[in-house]
């Protein structure tokens, strides 16, 4: 009953395993290291081998010898939240196939924890590191990273960073939903913004640019700071949101979660969806669907973002001497209409 | 705009930022390492002095010195099941507290994923894992890493395994479901499981459990093999569940995700929620307060287990002579009646 301390047995070696399949030490280490340029059959014969003569390499000494730690780090705000979760997900299975381990650190939204995962990730020699930024505003600490020789990769946009970057375009998301609101003729409407603590203002400019252009004034918006993305606190912001004496029609939230959460308070408040009050969630979880009633949401396509991120940074890993400049691409999400408005 | 690229400025060293802050080498080390047995303010002030001299310690150096990676792997089934992106969260946080890294891998409830996640983490000389199993009757090769020599701590149990573990009790879970739904009179109970894929079936032998000491015969409960565990997945599964001549008249899910999907088909097809069928959930996940009708659930603290799971495993990493003996603490969840039963 003491599995965990029983001392170790010998160290097997790559050739033994070589020898063991008939495979040379190169195609084991290919094996060993998940590349899909193997056959699956013979993947899991040399790992099967590996496995039953006990054979784990020295990742360690390996780092030393090549410069490499084949490690990235993942640093996001919060891995709660859905869409992250999916991030998440993703990233470490396009970093599995790929042959690299992932190193996992939530900022909680604080720039001071961000700046802590950050500088773990580089005393363990991380290859490269991907971020959901803390903070739209705060990330000279990002960019020191990148001028100290690690690889970064952004999967949200800061503007003036200069950093290679891969993301949602969330002003043209809000957007979207704003026009939509707004063609069906309503004239006041409220937004549940979760951005406020990250500095995040892309889905409210986005709306106030369809609220302009369709030559409506500034305060056809109300914007309640949510103090958080949860369907909870979603849920607890509906009381403000309706104290309003010019009531607004129309609710935009900005994650699925504090719409799930507005939509159960109307439920229980009885002001019926989408007769009284229209409600748009924005990201497309699972519980968008699932909720009281089928949202109208933006798709935040996480995982799309997530698989081209994990691609650009390897490219970048494995031509270094290429000197890529940093890029920025964003990918523009699509409003799916469901039933809440 | 190539920030990725720039050469890495001169390296500085421990002792540089010693000297600036005026802090000994120790107490700078401690900080750099988020020991709590410095006040926050001192943390603080030498974190920032030393991003400032844009300081960060060869990790891997560091590794090869004292033998120890001060890196805890995790590898959990699958990191979209709410109750497991809570356990990661709460085991990153505790890591972090105790100046550990995270290295993270996603088995998919593949055993064989799994096999290969192990062997990547034992590559990278992680001082210590903590499992979610894919599989509850397929484990000897997690038993064969804690006998190479790295410590393994269990989240879930493994009967006969002999591991280190601390997990919920499922099988105390359903049964005190089986028990709430007997009580209300109900003797025809659909149950749809989750864990078939994963051979586990505490919750099934939790809920025969209860029907035997009411002394009801064993066709009382009618399991479907949910062939996963979301939302989708109940919304799917329940037209089969209903086609049974002998309908149920209460339904017990093993994640709140498959209730939400049964609860919303009984919306969508006039089944009313708990009169013609009472609904029940296993995890209390947010979805479960927020879904069409609040779910009676079982509350799966997943919180609890993993801050208890990580501090097991980082006192036997710090007592490696003790000899401490393998231990299973169960802690048994408590049932949560709301609206749908």
């Amino acid at each position: 009953m003491e599995k965990g301390l029983v001392k170790p047995k010998p160290k097997t070696k790559l050739k033994d395993v070589a020898k063991a399949t008939g495979f040379s030490e190169n195609t084991v280490s290919l094996a060993l290291r998940g590349s899909p340029r193997l056959p699956e059959s013979t993947r899991d014969l040399i790992l099967r081998a590996a496995e039953e003569l006990n054979y784990f390499p020295n990742h360690i000494a390996r780092s030393l010898a090549n410069n490499a730690t084949r490690t990235i780090g993942l640093v996001l705000t919060d891995i709660m939240n859905p869409t992250l979760t999916l991030a998440a997900r993703t990233i470490e299975r396009e970093l599995t196939k790929a042959g690299y381990g992932m190193m996992f650190a939530a900022s909680d939204t604080s720039v001071e924890s961000e700046k802590r995962a950050l500088l773990r990730f580089q005393s363990y020699q991380v290859d490269g590191i991907l971020v959901y930024p803390a903070h739209h505003r705060k990330f000279d600490h990002i960019v020191a990273v990148a001028e100290a020789g690690t690889p970064v990769l952004l999967l949200a946009e800061l503007r003036g960073s200069g950093l290679d970057t891969v993301a949602i375009d969330d002003m043209a998301g809000a957007y979207k939903v704003a026009c939509h609101l707004l063609g069906l003729g309503h004239r006041r409407i409220a937004m549940l913004d979760g951005g406020f603590m990250s500095g995040n203002d892309d889905k409210r400019r986005g709306i106030r640019r369809a609220i302009r252009q369709a030559g409506l004034p500034a305060n056809t918006l109300i914007v309640h700071n949510a103090k958080g993305t949860s369907a909870t606190q979603g849920y607890r912001m509906m009381p403000a949101v309706m104290a309003d004496p010019n009531k607004p029609t129309a609710l935009v939230a900005s994650t699925d979660a504090l719409a799930t959460g507005a939509l159960r308070w109307c439920g229980e408040n009885g002001i019926s969806v989408p007769g009284q009050m229209a409600i748009a969630g924005y990201d497309n979880t699972e519980v968008s669907e699932f909720s009281v009633l089928p949202l109208t949401t933006v798709n935040y396509a996480a995982d799309e973002i997530s698989r081209i991120g994990v691609a650009r940074i390897l490219h970048r890993l494995e031509n270094k001497e290429a000197r890529l400049p940093a890029e920025t691409q964003l990918i523009e999400p699509e409003l799916i209409v469901r039933a809440t408005t």
